[in-house]
């Protein structure tokens, strides 16, 4: 049946980014709704943000388009602009190669729950505008931006 | 900014079924939030059900994989293996080329609303299980099962 059993889908904490920058970023448990479903177009995530942590560090893509819906909580939006609140409820969208780096901060005292849905691309590439990391998926690594490795 | 104001999304009313099958389908009303917020990999759509009418015809898409998440109110799944329930904060899955017909009811006596998320592509082709309609997205156009044109 193609409900979604939840609580049969595996939780995965924690991030990827190199030190220093998984610290912020590596309190969010998400659950890979998408792939439980068996879908492969787009990945869609239950993720969970704990108070005072971030989604992920600031960032854009070249070729993945993203989306967040809020389930609960409160969240603040981050990006070139500003700041703007983001309640349970609302709804925010990231066009792929638009260089506006974004990502959501949890400043409440609660866990803010929301779904993101993003497409995939096999030669993606994620721009960090605050520190001296970059992403290349056809390489599957983080580097520093002039393309070292980090250790 | 990236956050999206609903208020200002356009609301489309109705289905593109040729009669009668768009009666209990035609109540829908949806807003395409992404599109409104620039992304083309996938679609986004926030639908508000009124009670009694059905989200689409039961169908299933060769190309597309599609996602539901419920916001608010109760509506009921209905496919090949029978029904189940989907309420606030449910979610379900429809993988492309599964030809496990699917759609949701509202049976209850509140308007539900849903976010509706699916992928995008050229050659798609849609089966409906349950009645004489074909869609090719190739052609843009419904056909009865042998091709022939509707009226």
């Amino acid at each position: 049946m193609p409900k979604i059993d939840i609580n049969q889908v595996p939780e995965r904490k924690g991030s990827g980014y190199p030190p220093p920058f998984a610290a912020l970023a590596g309190a969010r448990i998400k659950q890979a709704l998408g792939d439980a479903g068996g879908l492969v177009d787009f990945g869609v995530n239950l993720t969970r943000l704990p108070p005072g942590t971030w989604s992920s560090q600031r960032h854009w893509h070249t070729e993945e388009d993203e989306f967040v819906c809020v389930l609960s909580g409160e969240l603040v939006l981050i990006t070139d602009d500003g700041e703007q609140p983001l309640h349970t409820g609302e709804f925010a969208a990231f066009p792929k190669n638009c260089s506006d780096g974004h990502h959501l901060v949890n400043r409440s005292a609660q866990t803010a729950v929301y779904l993101e849905i993003g497409s995939r691309h096999a030669n993606d590439r994620c721009h960090y505008p605050d520190i001296d990391l970059h992403w290349d998926s056809a390489a599957g690594v983080y580097t520093h931006k002039d393309g070292s490795p980090y250790p």
